[in-house]
């Protein structure tokens, strides 16, 4: 609804720090956080060591630009959801896809990264716990409504701690597919649903 | 039973190893695996730096000695369950611990180090991947013959994912701790139970 006119420029810019990412991702996931210079990043996406800085001034403002990003696309699910007649059994359908997501390096990998980071760099840390404190309100208020609504209980400590299970199990699929690059069994999709369906509408 | 009587000089290589280990475990988290170097693990394990390489020659032998030491804890946990009456709720009953366990950074930080470093260095994935698959493989055998002697079902590939989806919460649980430190809510032990239950007696 809110389609705003973009300036040509600001479009320019958008599609430059775009480009910007995505060749950090890359060096990221050759060399880690650490090993990756500034350098070597506009190298990589193709400008001048000294261009890079009129989009990020250093590597923690990339960092948070990817914390950003995964938020949009954490809230663009949690908007799905909350549109939904009946968001409890939307999440138990969407499990699949949810899977699939987690173990697609492409959306995986630089968080895992950045999580590395975070636990040395309280600044990266303070970004992606404001990230991930916003989601979780966002979803703890459409499971509350959602259980009242089912009649089940829905008490704080309970959809907070139902939340951080099933939210650690999404996010641990990815850690583990490091240890166990077979981990998508034929299997696992219904080893998910059983644990969600019972944190989501399980007494 | 395997009492084997140690030679003094073993047993101080053994506690030297250590010295070297818990030096090493304090290193990366200040500085990543990249960022500590063999002298800076020496000097902070009170040696040479020419006397570590008596003990481990790399940093990779490092993170080999940790992965062994985690594989230890778990083989250990495994003996456990093997040697209930009923392996299945005591996975239930011991769901405080394990959660207390995966919440405590002395024991997920390197673990969490490696992880990042094996997305990168093959040689350690694949030490990190032989240790997983030797544990899994401990679980799925107790789980199948827990689960077929309780009657449900205990096919390969609804054990495999069963498991590959408990892992999961686990592991994903010290993940979640950076993202969210207050996660050890009141509600979460609870949360964790509901889904391992799920996982371990459900249909």
């Amino acid at each position: 609804m809110n389609q705003e006119k973009k300036h040509p420029s600001l479009e320019r810019a958008n599609s430059r720090r775009k480009q910007v990412l995505d060749a950090a991702a890359c060096c990221f996931s050759r060399h880690g956080f650490h090993g990756a210079s500034m350098a070597e990043i506009s190298k990589t996406a193709g400008m001048s060591a000294g261009h890079i800085y009129n989009y990020f001034d250093s590597k923690d403002a990339i960092i948070a630009a990817f914390v950003e990003q995964n938020m949009e696309r954490v809230s663009n699910i949690m908007h799905d959801l909350a549109q939904s007649d009946d968001p409890l059994q939307a999440m138990i359908d969407d499990v699949e896809k949810r899977v699939q997501e987690c173990l697609d390096p492409s959306i995986w990998a630089v968080p895992l990264e950045i999580h590395s980071e975070a636990s040395r760099n309280p600044k990266i840390a303070a970004t992606m716990q404001a990230a991930d404190q916003r989601s979780r309100g966002q979803l703890f208020a459409i499971v509350t409504a959602a259980r009242e609504k089912r009649g089940l209980p829905a008490g704080e400590d309970l959809v907070e701690g139902r939340i951080n299970a099933m939210i650690a199990m999404y996010q641990g699929l990815a850690v583990r597919h490091v240890h166990n690059p077979g981990v998508l069994n034929p299997g696992l999709v219904d080893g998910v649903r059983t644990a969600i369906r019972a944190l989501m509408l399980g007494e």
